[in-house]
């Protein structure tokens, strides 16, 4: 990956990169962060564990390289975090960039103080065993949204978008390409033109017999 | 509307606006601020939208004045989010006091950022489409409450309540009424006194064999 | 009860607690803090509601001793809000340390101004009615967990948890020593160690298959 | 209104009715009949009720005459049921044609051996109170439809939709044309031509790059 | 327990017998039958199951008595069926009456050809694992019920309710009486009386400003 | 696909197909049959369509093969209905077997009384568009589960499962195995041993204390 993808998926964010790329691979608005100023992207390590029972996690953490993203299908399961403090203290010494949830955490204000972006369905004080098979770095799904291990995972208070690795550049330009026009857009509103103007949407009023 | 009504209304709040109003009004609970500092009142612009389609909020922009209040019934699907920072730059240009919608928006942060007042039932990346019919200034429904265009909209923290607008004088006085009662009844707290003294209900605990 | 034990518990956190005390009593993951900053301990006053009715509230202020914490069941209705900001003014004034209910609250933003540690499931401005019959220090149950009158509740941002009276000593003791070992295992992160090696999870792995 | 309206709006039921007035007035997809052989059509007797108080609904039935549907807002509330065996045995000794209920009901085995159609949330063992306010024939709202005193309402295993008193005529002849058009468009399918033919879907598909 | 008592218990049904006991005991409205005309009655074995884990299933079947009744917490998890097909064939065997569950069950098409009454919130075909620890004839709470060990179940369509050992005798009373009042009120209704005058409800309605 | 498969998978059933080949492959519980008699196997063509629009379906209908299962991701929208009896009608003529969808239906009554299996979310009387772009025998996910065109689809009244094709013939010997061993195994509860001793669980008890 160039230098910079990482600097420039965070700046565009999440609701930005989904349009850009073609309005796809938007997880559900179910899963958000645990503090609203989190910002993440990375390339995915996939883990796909059982709805209460961690011991996938730290097989994956044998695993990942600085910068990954761990995205982990826990099932949706909100009554049991696998993941606390100490796994984040263990992840941060790693260079693990943050975690993405199907699921919920514990110990969310010691995750904030220390900084790990966690994005989640939930928080829960209930933690889980250590005995369930799963896998590592497999295709998961989460919401209607497949993902592959090495996809770039962007997050922010909006939500979470997965790009396929080989449509992260093309989505970057669009993005880019995107953001100046929306930036010319708010100069012309500021001129006093309306959105019906500037999107040319005034046929399509008419048509349904508005104006 | 006279002087001062909107900060009146402000600064009482939603949940003393319900009270004093005969418990009416409210919206169900599941719409709230995304910044919770939030504090809105105004009248409303309703619109009636498809849950994935905006186009009806870029034709209210064309009708709104100077302090409205957009109040946007997007059918409660949060998978979607017809408004972000872009219509919000529009709107603050337009001198709109703020937006309720039955449904999500994406943008969260520099939605914040920019202090617009926002209340929705969530977050959502995902955009929309700009095609399908709808209606401006129609009565619309929100959970089990009517909303006619020009009702007076109040919102915070705790959520959002609707008040005609030939009631609006008449709540405020009752609203102020409370208030004074309130404060009179702290000052008996503070003097030792309990809420079952204070509200005359040691009868009715009588009568349900309590004492 | 010792000296300290409540500030051990505070300074412990739910979710250790509830860990430490054999993996129970924790309610479920939907009863949260409005305030994340929130750090509650103390014994219960248990209290029996109906979902819209707030009488036995005002009863149950005339039963509390300082330090107490009111557990109320308000049958998980999350549409009227039987406790406000003049109750919180009246509780605070009793010394309650605060407040855990099964449905929702409102002037949420004024009781987080006082200080005052509410755990709850939403907001809502409707009031409620002050005339249905209820109990107060009677066992009651929230999600799965039975709680009875005088049992130790702890909550902060991860949730809540409660802890029978009898072993409140044993779970202390049992926590402390949780998190010597949390601290020791942290110190073992640093120099490089995984959680694999620390848990001894590899037999585990080696026998699904995974190295 | 014509004889024989009542018959025409069930023998074409909900969906067809539905799409025939313009796609709207349809209840949200949580209101079902208890039976689903149910088939209901009459005009809206309303009543505006508190979620677990029933006195409005005994008020109603003093207003009430043959044929009139009970369309009741309770709220939304299921975990009560403010209608039973004995308001079914009164209802239909009055010649009420059937009850939509915005929450639950009771007694539903007894109510489906009597044959009479409800629709509602949920089934719920739980009585109420009788001593709340609400109204009678005034407008009401459930999910994002209005419905006023007289407004015909349909309903069957599909769900509810409400058409205004002045557009049944209208809504019957365009729904009567619907129907020609589908057994027609049936008779092709039988023939072997696709709906892609029959829609004219093939200009949509090629400008989507669909062959 | 008296002759006869099962009999009564099921032919006056679970809302009857609600009320009868002071509108108390009732499972939230999630629970149901999968065969709407299922009926049950009988003293509860208390089983307390972690979410996806029988063990403790196997281990309850061991201390049933013929009919019993199997009242298990499976912590409102609809995501597996820790109960099947091979489980009713062995409890019918031993004479157990049926089984409720706060949780799923799977086989359903030969639970219900079976005649074995199972009332849960769901059905799931994923199966569980055998080796979690969980208790037999303690104290469960589901919803807001606390349920004892010998506690009597009375379940039907409409749905469960829970009643005390010691208060069978008196609510069975309590239930023949309201019997005999609804039948002589359903006469009442049939010579044209309204429900406002049988239950004496003009007075309230009056002070409400209703006539 | 060898003769007899689909009968097998069929008569087998989703629970134990989904036990058969190492609990994997389930779709969510939500997902049922709007006939609980209803039984479907088959090979999937996936469909993936926006929440409230139908086009694609249309096209798919192009694409189908005699016993086919239209496998749609409608992303879990249920208030809309993009299938009914006229598409049921299309669908049967080209020897569809029947229908899964992440959605909700219409003409629920209709499509019964044809004998078409339609396994979804729910029902709505609502139609939809047919402008939106999608796509035909895609990967596509369902919940936690990734479907691809040609897998097996199993479903019956406890849900679906599906089933790569390269791994039927495997799950079918082994569900066959499952079968006879259940066999065995109701013969052994019918001589009355109990599941403990045929499952061998009195070890793990009585490491659990238990006995």
């Amino acid at each position: 990956m160039k230098n910079g993808t990482i600097e420039k998926l965070i700046a565009l964010g999440a609701a930005t990169i989904h349009e850009a790329q073609g309005a796809k691979g938007a997880l559900d608005s179910g899963i958000k962060p645990i503090d609203p100023s989190s910002r993440l992207a990375g390339p995915a390590v996939t883990v796909d564990i059982r709805p209460a029972d961690n011991l996938m996690l730290h097989y994956a953490l044998t695993k990942v390289c600085p910068g990954d993203v761990l995205v982990v299908d826990a099932k949706g399961f909100i009554e049991a975090g696998p993941w606390g403090d100490v796994m984040t203290h263990a992840a941060m010494k790693l260079g693990v960039a943050g975690l993405v949830i199907n699921g919920a955490v514990r110990d969310a204000s010691q995750i904030v103080e220390m900084g790990f972006p966690v994005f989640c369905r939930g928080l829960s004080i209930k933690g889980t065993a250590k005995n369930q098979p799963g896998k590592v770095n497999v295709p998961i799904c989460i919401g209607d949204v497949l993902i592959n291990h090495g996809d770039y995972v962007v997050g922010d208070r909006d939500g979470v978008v997965i790009v396929p690795t080989n449509e992260v550049e093309a989505t970057l330009n669009s993005a880019a390409a995107r953001e100046e026009k929306e930036a010319a857009f708010r100069r012309e509103l500021d001129q006093g033109r309306t959105t019906v103007e500037l999107l040319g949407l005034a046929e399509t009023l008419k048509r349904l017999g508005l104006d």
